[in-house]
């Protein structure tokens, strides 16, 4: 046993016996995954470096762990028997815990789950790499940046959301987006990479965050297709849209979040290593809307981005990916109402979010008539939800104009105090989302989706990782052992 | 490394390091855990026998992710700021799925899912132990008696009920429940200990099957008290309920299945050792119900049947204990309706089911006036939930008897093909079934529950296991991968 480096005992590493003598009966692949990894990793490392060289955090907003189940279901190849394995299930290690501090109870949201992550520490709901007692706190971003690691973010919202801000920025509120995007560059430039959305917060009236990006040094790109021309000695800021970016149903490339991924790991490779935030953002948002077809087509975009990352780590093993989940979203069940199914069918081959689908049906409206709009035909409605309507569903959906005249005429007889409240909760009924509703209600029926609630659940995520001390993930842990595992890998 | 003999490198064990130079920031103590089982294993078994002598298999019928994480939150103590670790985050392993055969597409009852961890096969829902075509499976029970081990199982159900019956019978359907209970006996005794309910299947008045078991050699008990006066050499057919148990909530000793499993291992303690299954059936039940507070404190009784099983592997570190799900139910979710909450305090004190109080609710009726109760005081159906009604509460309840008066009007007035189907589905109103829904709908608003479905879920069900290679059962697995590696371990 003394060929074990003193360091490898210090981190606790399990030592795996060659994969050669190993009857199959006894090793599922991900089993065999893991101690290929661990093989080719003690030979070829010969023991020298335990410590990873880039450390790539990959959050996905909400995916807790009915998604991943119902991904394998939605990724199912129907013309073969078996159930083919996910990227997800290839390397499962655990799960996290990821309630928040006492003060908010036991359901964290994504501000709270985002700041232990990032810093070990956990606090209230809505705090943005801050204590409880809102004092800021070190985040794992910061501290690599300061050991000389290049770092980057890559997320599907706005650089400035909770999940990227709690590893960027110290506020007291998540709702603070200016003053988040400010202090990018007031409290230093921390990144080398941002990738995201977010016009809004970054090129404003008061201020042009990205031009004093670009007077710091920085290339600035707003385009996709810009991420192959990118100058390798220059940072780089990329905003592609006012707030996330389109869902991945809707946008010019349904894989979008993968090539920014990949731009961003060349750009950052360097002597020194890297870490990197890579955030599948609107996982959660889909959550929220309680639209299965959304959130089935993030974590594609999701297991694309996987897909690559074990690649990357293939070509340098001196690479860590820690894939997890802040909290899981909308309750959402695979099955619902007595049934024992789940049919994913109709949604692997939809080309259009019920977002957008029902913009579409308002774009048809008739603008004399304001709320009246000139439905589609149901061949017209089938067509853009890639599945043939029944009569009775079209029918529903001709109802839509007269539920939501009833439900905004009461609105408007509301008094200010309670219409406030209403807008406060992004709850004003609006035709496109009396749509949306209306075809979200058939993809569920058609699939036997469940939803609990718009907000998030208190389930345990699940929590991936693969490369270079991937073994410590292992197990029940929290999501501030997370961030506690990632310092000690970066020498704190 | 020349210690380490081959048949460890045959089983894949990973090599863990001593704890003694681990620092404590890499570890979490559900790592610490397993390592310490890994070193003790090493020292004091000194690798001779790496196959375990005893295995005892644990099914949480229905426990699915959510309900391990919500019985964190129930099991916490609310005076200390930390989150005390359950038993079962200490042995979490990873993950199972649960599909069915093709032919019942992604969603599994007991019976299916019980034969594949039963058997290493999928099949079709409703199958006892038999393949897609109706032909008999080789049960790992039935393979470990064939090895000369001692076999038992301890349930809180019918002792015929789809999950110990697909260990011990091969059935076309579950609903063959007087068949099941025969084929215990017609085709050959299988276990040395039996402990459940069951009356009706098995003392019944075309066959007592009972003085059947008595004739071939068994005592019978009906009484919990009785198992410590049991026989070491005969063995036991222990009957303690018509069907199942009384809820854990209700039970004379809340922590009814402990005592049982104890006086089981005690009993099936032998040279050649044994299979143990133990089924804590009735979480599934709850989750049928949507009853969080029974939920919890049938959790509460298997948390207690794992600490145990703790110490009695500490007492014979040759046996593994695995423990998963055979499914989830109910959609439960922690949290529900936008808010960001979850309290199980409520919970945590109640010393009655729901079911119970609506009985008792009942039993306080005047027979004259039939469906009319005679409401209890909201200070005494407060005692009997053990905690104070508001005003509002106890309005909801007392308009119970006008809901149920109403529903069974129409219910009268349907025909009889309509009547049958209902009847055919449990769904016959009943006024005890809806005191029951009010005072669960009371319990599901203050603790902020969610529910998607009377029926099961697809997700995918968390894996706990410790003692001797408990490693084996880590990562993303299917169900049928549980029955294989028993198999395995037991020579197959
Ligand atoms: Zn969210
Ligand atoms: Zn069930």
């Amino acid at each position: 046993m003394n060929t074990i480096s003193p360091l490898v005992k210090a981190l606790a590493l399990p030592l795996l016996i060659s994969s050669a003598v190993i009857p199959n009966l006894f090793i599922s692949n991900a089993q065999a995954n893991t101690i290929n990894h661990s093989v080719s990793h003690l030979n070829s490392e010969k023991l020298q470096h335990t410590v990873p060289k880039n450390i790539i955090m990959v959050i996905a907003d909400g995916m807790g762990p009915a998604y991943t189940s119902a991904y394998r279901y939605y990724h199912d190849d129907p013309a073969t028997i078996d159930i083919e394995q996910t990227v997800f299930d290839r390397h499962l290690k655990g799960r996290s815990s990821t309630y928040p501090a006492p003060v908010s109870g036991y359901v964290t949201d994504s501000a709270a789950s985002a700041t232990a992550l990032a810093t070990g520490v956990k606090t209230y709901n809505g705090a943005i790499g801050v204590d409880v007692d809102k004092q800021p706190l070190l985040t794992v971003l910061e501290w690599a940046k300061q050991q000389g690691k290049a770092t980057g973010v890559v997320v599907t919202s706005r650089i400035n959301h909770a999940t990227p801000a709690s590893y960027l920025s110290h506020n007291e509120s998540r709702s603070n987006y200016d003053e988040i995007a400010n202090s990018y560059i007031d409290n230093g430039i921390k990144a080398d990479v941002y990738f995201g959305g977010g016009w809004v917060n970054f090129i404003r009236s008061d201020r042009n965050i990205v031009t004093e990006f670009q007077q710091a040094g920085f290339q600035y790109i707003d385009q996709y297709d810009q991420v192959s021309d990118l100058s390798t000695d220059k940072p780089v800021i990329g905003l592609f849209s006012e707030y996330g970016l389109p869902w991945a149903l809707d946008d010019s490339n349904k894989y979008r979040l993968t090539p920014l991924v990949e731009a961003a790991t060349k750009h950052l490779q360097n002597d020194k290593g890297f870490f990197m935030l890579v955030e599948a953002s609107q996982i959660d948002w889909a959550g929220h809307n309680n639209d299965i077809a959304a959130a089935m087509h993030e974590i594609d975009d999701l297991a694309s981005v996987m897909l690559y990352l074990e690649t990357y780590v293939e070509d340098n093993p001196d690479t860590l990916v820690v894939l997890t989940a802040d909290h899981s979203t909308g309750g959402f069940s695979l099955a619902a109402k007595g049934e024992y199914r789940w049919d994913p069918e109709i949604i692997r081959n939809m080309t259009q979010s019920p977002q957008s689908i029902a913009d579409q049906i308002i774009a048809n409206s008739n603008s004399e008539t304001r709320s009246k709009t000139q439905l589609p035909s149901k061949e017209q409605l089938s067509n853009w939800l890639s599945f043939s309507l029944t009569d009775q569903e079209y029918s529903a959906i001709t109802q839509v104009d007269a539920e939501f005249s009833t439900a905004h005429t009461q609105y408007l007889l509301l008094d200010e105090v309670e219409k406030q409240k209403i807008k406060d909760d992004y709850k004003v009924p609006t035709l496109a989302g009396f749509y949306r509703t209306a075809l979200m209600d058939i993809i569920d029926k058609r699939t036997n989706t469940g939803w609990t609630t718009g907000g998030h659940t208190g389930i345990d995520v699940p929590v991936f990782a693969f490369g270079k001390q991937s073994e410590l993930f292992t197990g029940q842990i929290d999501n501030t052992d997370i961030a506690k595992k990632i310092f000690t890998l970066l020498g704190k």
